[in-house]
């Protein structure tokens, strides 16, 4: 049983969804050692998000900002959180129904994904840093 | 240390919320090997979900169908990936909104859930395939 | 490789979204064994949730609370599953779309979490009894 844990950054990107899963699997050299296992994703944030979705046509990560806009909108007359901005309570509770982690199947040293899907980084704020990550890898 | 991995399909289901979770156990008899561990389960496509719900009222699992359909409608004039279908793009974000993989606990050889909890795959297309997941149970 | 898992529960608490990070931790006194892993928990219920989300700012739960009864609204006219109370279907469909486990890193002992981040009970009923969870935790 091999169990790997490991922090690192994404640059900073813009406001909307981001197809990340190449930047996740170089940043993770340690995918290579595993046969058959997981590797844990968790975002340190709150305002953020990982989820999988289509990998194949950006459009998908277009309509999904669009819908997220109106579907959890900026200056809705019930938040009480304001201080932050207008974009700042929308990006939290987009983070918690989108989720910030994600638990993937790894062999032969590569993520196992269905043929469309990739991982989408959400970027909910306006302008945001770079984004820190905790891995966890484990299997044998 | 038990470490099992596996790809297994469902049978093609209509539209909407669908109660697996004597499917799922059966679907993977290595269940029966592990004493104390976890099982994750990970949907290999991009418009249905895994979620845990409500296992005794076959109207709870119809109310889903219907609320989804009102959060994240058909036809919103803000899509731009329309070229599938018009219950395309409301897929996807469904599939993102409800999570496409669930980890579960397993004890003595059978998952461990609340009484009234249940597997629930939603098919958010109207005509889809059969559905392929990858299972990964380890533990003791 | 150690392996843990036990039951627990948490006392009743009132409808809305609470920090509980440091009630779980005091629930766990095995995450203290762990040097680097994991720990997963599954609330063992189907109408209430577990996310995380902003840990200083009690505005922020507040405001999950006012939007999601607006995006998941009681008495919608489409519910069929209404003889269990207003609140019932509405907590159904809030634990699915806000996850009812989470699955947490842990170092030297403690949660990995950003320094923004808490683990959040969502009570989605009116009146609940105490919650049960099961909690999952392993590692080196």
């Amino acid at each position: 049983m091999k169990f790997f844990q490991t922090r690192f950054s994404l640059p900073p990107l813009s406001r909307g969804f981001h197809l990340i899963t190449e930047k996740i699997a170089a940043a993770l050299p340690d995918l290579k050692e595993i046969d058959k296992g997981l590797c844990h994703l968790l975002l340190l944030h709150t305002s953020a998000s990982l989820t999988l979705n289509e990998n194949a046509d950006a459009s998908v990560r277009g309509d999904f900002e669009s819908h997220f806009r109106h579907m959890i909108p900026e200056n809705a007359p019930y938040y009480r959180h304001t201080y932050e901005g207008a974009d700042d309570m929308p990006a939290h509770l987009k983070s918690s129904v989108l989720g910030s982690s994600l638990l993937l199947p790894v062999s032969k040293g590569k993520f196992v994904l269905g043929t469309w899907q990739g991982i989408y980084l959400g970027e909910h704020r306006n302008r945001a840093s770079g984004r820190n990550l905790c891995a966890t890898i484990f299997g044998a």
